[in-house]
């Protein structure tokens, strides 16, 4: 069971980072050229201004992620070759964000960029419910203690919830791309218990 | 108990590795261009000084950051989900000083990038101001043995001195930009504690 | 003997600290270039497909290279500076993953970069391979309750399956790229076991 | 004391992820310019020989900077104000080798750049030196059973070892800088305990 402990830990541990490198790759969107003529600064800092934007929100969505991913792991003591498969997958849609991040950023007035985005997200909370529900099913990969159903409801209501906002903001970018940005901030305004109150519950 | 200690400590991790590819990164400012004449070699070298100062200035102060965050998380025994939105907002204002330390990095004679990032120094020394104090306030988060009134005292002492060192740079930098940088140093030679004095007198 | 756990794990979170960032560096490939004219964001997306291909490639060698290293890992409880010298020359094959697969995703209709990147692969595989048969050789290093003659020759049998896959996809290289491209598929159709399969069946 | 271990891993987990960082930032350097045409291939490639060199001896000067910091950390079991930033300025030089690795892969033909890397590493060794002497001076922060004594003379020698290639390395290149890049080898071949024989006679 120590053996078990310490396995998992890898695995965690390898996520953190892989999470805590795209999180910080992000900012490398914000440069301002060389050698700008003093008089060019501000203009080409109020020219970063979408690219802050799309910082920010992929900012946050990342450090949505981290807290659901830290409180399924939470519940998990083991792991089986498709839960190392998956989490996987999951750390692929997190490595592809600055990518993404850096079209909406680049590209955001654009309905095209802000749909490949949003899919993207969409993609990405799939897989993490994925994985919560593959632990669900497979109830020796639990902690004790854990009840799998409730487990289970709890997190599919709040992955339910991410998915119906990127639905409507790419329904929304059909008639603006601005108001589909803000829609995303849905995610942390409607859920707050995206961003941890339910991991402190949780915990204290 | 042995849970909190794991998932405290996964968040200690998390924003190591935040930091430390925060202060990797600093040095990617550092480069001379491609294929470069032997004789421009050194007028180049010299070129990247400003660089240089501000890449040590910036290595520094999140070393800083970092033996700060060290000492409040010495502290610190659980976690709720508050504590871990005011560490994801400080997080993010590591990930950002790589973009504001090449501002004064490229253009540290103008002082507009110099306000930007003396700003910016102090947005992150208040939201570890407020990480500690919200430690402080919530003793059920503490390790058992401290108290938060010394704590929260010695603490705020700290955080203030930080952003009068920021405040008096800001308002130098009226004057002179050049003398305005050179205020930073006093973060570490007036309070030399900023660099671990009492972090050692704390633990041996 | 708690002292050996503590410095093998630091062996092994170094490793994985690595593989964490050559794996998230791998995405950097995949960039638009700036102030692209909005009909031309199409073009130059279809136009990262090899890119988003060579991308997924290979993200998923990586995972099963840590896949494989946390298994050979899982075997061992302490190392010698023989380990320690062929774990570092894996983790420089790892590091210079990111330069192989930006050759085949810029260049992947051409012969020389794909030889160049399916050799790289079979030395890392090689070196891996060298890492579990110098523990194996060394029980010692080995935790007890691992034979090692079984270890070994599991071991081999899986390196020898993915070589096969690198030789014939560098023997179909001399036909056409794109199905040689296509033949390292087989390394996650044909063996799905490398894909975290038998740690499954080790663990649970 | 079980605080004390917890407290000094932080600060190793923390070296080894800059260490981390920095080790895959040098391959960075190692790239093709985009839309070669295919003849051009060849040319480019061979035309990263020099490159890859300065990546190979700056890859395993990184390892061999590891495998010393793993030496010396494995006889420290607390820390003071001292160690840590005796640390952070050994990390300082860890985070900057990209750049001064960069430059004698861009420049390796020139002496000034062959200098600036020589004398760079030259540093980094004094600081590690004297953060073994600095616990070696604090037998307080040591584990019980490491004799200061026979660890600092064991350290010194090293040290010196290491200092004395790379003032010869300095010295060769004012003959030539071929010759001096080459000195650097010595690293490794003269004295093979840097690359952890040593270590594993501690350990096993």
């Amino acid at each position: 069971m120590i053996e078990r402990g310490r396995e998992i830990e890898r695995t965690i541990y390898f996520s953190d980072a892989v999470i805590a490198i795209a999180i910080t790759l992000l900012a490398l969107e914000l440069r301002l050229p060389q050698d700008l003529a003093s008089g060019e600064i501000v203009r080409h800092l109020v020219g970063l201004l979408p690219r802050l934007y799309a910082f920010l929100i992929s900012f946050w969505v990342i450090a949505a992620y981290w807290m659901a991913h830290h409180r399924i792991f939470n519940c998990i003591r083991a792991y089986d070759g498709g839960l190392l498969r998956i989490n996987f997958l999951f750390l692929m849609w997190i490595v592809l964000m600055p990518f993404s991040s850096s079209l909406i950023g680049g590209y955001g007035d654009l309905q095209l960029p802000f749909v490949v985005y949003a899919v993207h997200l969409m993609l990405a909370t799939f897989t993490l419910s994925w994985l919560g529900l593959h632990a669900a099913r497979n109830p020796h990969l639990m902690e004790p203690g854990v009840d799998p159903r409730s487990f289970r409801r709890q997190y599919s209501h709040r992955m339910l919830a991410m998915i119906a906002v990127f639905a409507l903001a790419i329904a929304a970018s059909f008639f603006s791309t601005t108001v589909a940005e803000f829609t995303l901030i849905l995610l942390f305004v409607a859920r707050p218990g995206l961003l941890g109150r339910r991991a402190s519950r949780g915990v204290t």
